[in-house]
């Protein structure tokens, strides 16, 4: 497949744009918005390829994620890439025509803990598509440049959309100290567990046992980084001895159960929301000084996410297994319940076009 | 194999000894036994001090801790200082007269763990008064020799026992994290919640609160390292924000309370035990990327002890409110009921004269 | 010492300012320049104390330090404190009025360094007094608002002022990986080899070697940290063995025979610096698997400074050794050259008015 | 290939054995030497294959490698594996008949060093064919059981020697924090270079660039695990900006410039032996804060060498360029001069029979 980018001439920019939206709980819209204008320090982004996350999906039919609440009509979408058309103050306008993986978050570079190099939990983070930030299932978004990660040509679209939920696997990777040779248990073959898993074994683990009670989703497993994949109703998780294990699913059993996995000395990371407070085998985390931590977004990924993807070891477009146009958003925020789904993409305006 | 000692004037060795034995829950007995011989590697000391530590109380009132069960008599006392009295073979005759601190821990060396320097985690590990292994409230031990750590003469008897509950504080400080600056809530001003707040000061926390309902305790604090001391029942813990967390308490309230004083990063360290399983506050670990722990004893703490002891930066002489000689032990192990009391101590041989 | 503060009427801001500006290499003249504005996120800060560093000397003296070159007329100086008297947009007016202790560095906060929580090692760092960026010997300075500091008013201007050395101190005890135990070899004990000597104390060092060929320096050692101060001349420093070095003195021999005397993976900071390049003993940082590093100034130290000089844990104010107006700046930058001089500071406009 | 492990019945273990012995600097004799006894602990190993190592030959032709100085005859040789023939007290019988690959090295595991974790520090450590101590070209070695460690049957003899160079490999790349997506520059393509590129690509590098001045070095390289390989005399080496830096060829100019080419905070990890003392970039290593360290052999990376052989991330067996039997030692030694030589190996008696 050879590609050709869009470049030299700057694209016309439409004043107005469609944009998915989610009125309420349950109600997605498409509606005319204008197209949001650069402020400085930021690109405008005509976005190619949207990934669907569970939360997306989950705001969707609940119409809220714990404390965040649609309280007002929001755009949802926060796995994207597309193109550079328009830069504002102080970025240089060579980056228009520029391929990106956007990085979906606003945090504020002097609040201490963007100081200290842990802006995922600046308290003044704005976030896509976290009520009431409007996120990328539209026509074009902005951001500020630095969260516009150029892209090389071999990238796709939808695998540059997905450098997101990839992001939270190499969050987890680094959280769980996976290294050569590391073992790890990872609890959930969705796709957060499944580039888990991929990233897992690119960090050199050499044993990745992916749990899961489906089958079909054990058989992703294999064939996205797992060496092992267990049905946890029918083996004894408690059982195995893992330098580390990661919490995809966000069960409180197949949390408790794997941190019974551990070995002393050993890490924990809880990625799956699995409920504000629930019982957790204290005397096993101290008797083993095991660690424990979650991962809430990530920083600082996309440089390593580029250089996973460029190099192969991960692969990204094999796991979307449904494309959708912006007026089907609706489908695609189901498509986590057809059969052998794994990630839906919505497709917007392509950044390459594939020579015949 | 039969060792005899060589050194300069040998103490004379008796056949027999006095110990003091948990013959079953509830029921202490003086009892006559023989005194242990040195294997090859290890050294024989004649007890001058042990500290009684809740665990011992505890072994005393319930016959178990958790999984651990008295089923046959134990010697208790894992705090305890004295003097080498002979050595077994491959040690330096000069240890003899020696006066040492004793680290109550056996573990095998090369065990993967004790190879990767966290010996306290060894599966094969035999700790003193921890069934079945005996404990030091008797007149004579045998210890490996290297955890047989030499203290200088300005460092009384009582303080060289303490360093065990004193590794308590260092490991749990090491945990946190603690440094200068550092801000750490602690909860439980029991004589492991006071070493760690001298610890963290001694580590250079600038703000050590301590929580703890009883007023006599927070008074301790005040006099042991706390800046701060509260009261979690008329304050409101989880409005604080602070570096760290280091729970000595063991109550579960007081854990999950503190986890939420835990600003974004921080640490949490679980050192008191709070049952086998109970609910945490799942959802501020992850959101906040806090890190959790264990302490399940220590592991290269004596040298750091002696450093701080040494130097003044830790007072544990001041923290002995009671003394009680062997056939009193019963008594020593229910010191902890009198008001005022924070650590009750079983004197056996002094080390030193006092010069008239 | 009771104090006030001036605030609530906003202070007037006039036009000019007077500047202590360094034309070339020797020569400095005050002039006449227009007052700055605030930018964006900026502060204008009216200067009350600025502490002279060896670099600023150095500037003067030789017109260079490195590849920094003095090419056209520069204001010096960079540990300063002072005011606020206005604020840019985006920045709280409530700000006004505020005392601050100035962190004189302005990184892009969009590198991948600052991102990474080391805005130090930024490529785009505009450093204050660091050629062709003025520093604060004048009345008045902007700063980005997150790199003005609150101080309480217990701190003084001058302490205020000298947490910028304080600030190397800080990050060169979180290198050497300074904890309660350590014991350190600094060599020099010039400013920055005293504030590091009280940083290691802070920190919890219980020994604190200082080295330096000066009786006077060695004698100002045992004043502010050091636990013990040898003259390397006359003692095997390589003999030594510590767990940690920091070299404040620059000298290459010092900084060699330094690393002989740290034991086995302990580290090595250099701070001073000594020269492009020059010998080590490669085989012993091998062999002894040392780490070493280096420090370049500093990131996130600020609110470390703060506790530690609040808490009393640090003096800044009795390292103040003499104190200089604006148009004595040519005095201020040779009183090192006086006899027991530690650091010279120069007065502009003190926050705070003494009540009599 | 198919192998058949010899079991089961216990091999017969003669009374003497053959030695290769360098008798003094570029003398080698065969001789007849008593077989080792077990002591406690300790497993005799028939040995089977023995990787001749760059040290091995320095000791052949020079007498000795800095500090140490072959003073009397010594067995050289200290890549090995073999066969469990027989085990000493505490050792179970079920040893027998097992086969390993040799740690060869014995700290004393008391030692503070060993204590923390770092046994390959302990300074009473004796390790194979480093004066005095004998090495492993003869047919029987004596080991501490613990570093006698378990293959399995899908590893060949020759590997499982090889394990050896491997964890110098592993142990750099520990060093070198590589990780996914890392990049690192590897100087010198000998086998510490090619391991040290495997393991790099093992863990996750994505960028690993080796450079060697000779073009056949370099056409290994690319063979294993260097994903560019480059002519330090022809390319700037200095102009490269890597996360890493690993010297395996202890040459200082190549010290120096990949030095250079190191991005900020990153680190350098010097293996190869390049002299005592000589002059590194100083300046360079403070402005970057780069992290410098050295590889003095190894701790606890037997267990990640057989994870990453038995995943086949590693290949070592390709890596063996010439056999030799134990008369034709000197061969050998002599190997790394034939052009295309990367390891020799000298044969002893094979674990396995190959099925015909």
């Amino acid at each position: 497949m050879i590609h050709t980018t869009v470049s030299g001439e700057k694209p016309d920019i439409p004043a107005t744009m469609q944009a998915s939206v989610l009125m309420k709980q349950g109600v997605i819209d498409v509606q005319e918005r204008p197209v949001p204008t650069c402020a400085h320090d930021e690109v405008l982004v005509r976005v190619a390829s949207v990934g669907v996350c569970g939360s997306d999906a989950h705001y969707y039919r609940e119409g809220r994620i714990g404390s965040f609440v649609v309280e007002s009509p929001i755009v949802l979408g926060h796995e994207a890439s597309g193109l550079i058309v328009a830069v504002g103050g102080g970025v240089s306008p060579d980056r228009v025509g520029q391929r990106v993986s956007i990085e979906p978050q606003r945090p504020d570079p002097t609040s201490d803990e963007s100081r200290r190099g842990v802006y995922n939990l600046c308290p003044h983070m704005e976030f896509y598509a976290t009520p009431p930030i409007d996120g990328a299932l539209c026509e074009y978004v902005t951001i500020q440049s630095s969260f516009a990660h150029k892209v090389s040509d071999a990238i796709s679209d939808d695998a540059a959309a997905l450098f997101e939920p990839l992001s939270v696997g190499i969050a987890s990777a680094r959280k769980a100290a996976i290294t050569g040779g590391s073992s790890v248990l990872i609890a959930g073959a969705g796709p957060v567990g499944l580039v888990t898993a991929q990233v897992a074994r690119a960090f050199g683990a050499t044993e990745v046992i992916v749990s899961d009670i489906a089958e079909g989703r054990r058989a992703n497993a294999l064939r996205f980084g797992a060496t092992q994949a267990i049905d946890p109703a029918a083996e004894d998780v408690r059982a195995l001895r893992v330098d580390s294990f990661v919490d995809a699913s966000g069960a409180p059993r197949a949390v408790v159960d794997g941190i019974h996995a551990v070995a002393p000395a050993g890490r924990v990371v809880l990625v799956g929301m699995g409920g504000d407070e629930y019982a957790l085998p204290v005397s096993v985390i101290q008797n083993r000084e095991l660690l424990l931590t979650g991962v809430f977004r990530y920083a600082n990924t996309w440089p390593t996410a580029l250089s996973l993807v460029r190099s192969g070891a991960i692969d990204l477009d094999s796991m979307v297994t449904a494309r959708f146009a912006l007026p089907d958003v609706e489908k695609a925020l189901n498509a986590d319940r057809e059969p052998g789904s794994i990630k839906a993409v919505v497709t917007l305006t392509p950044t390459q076009e594939e020579l015949s």
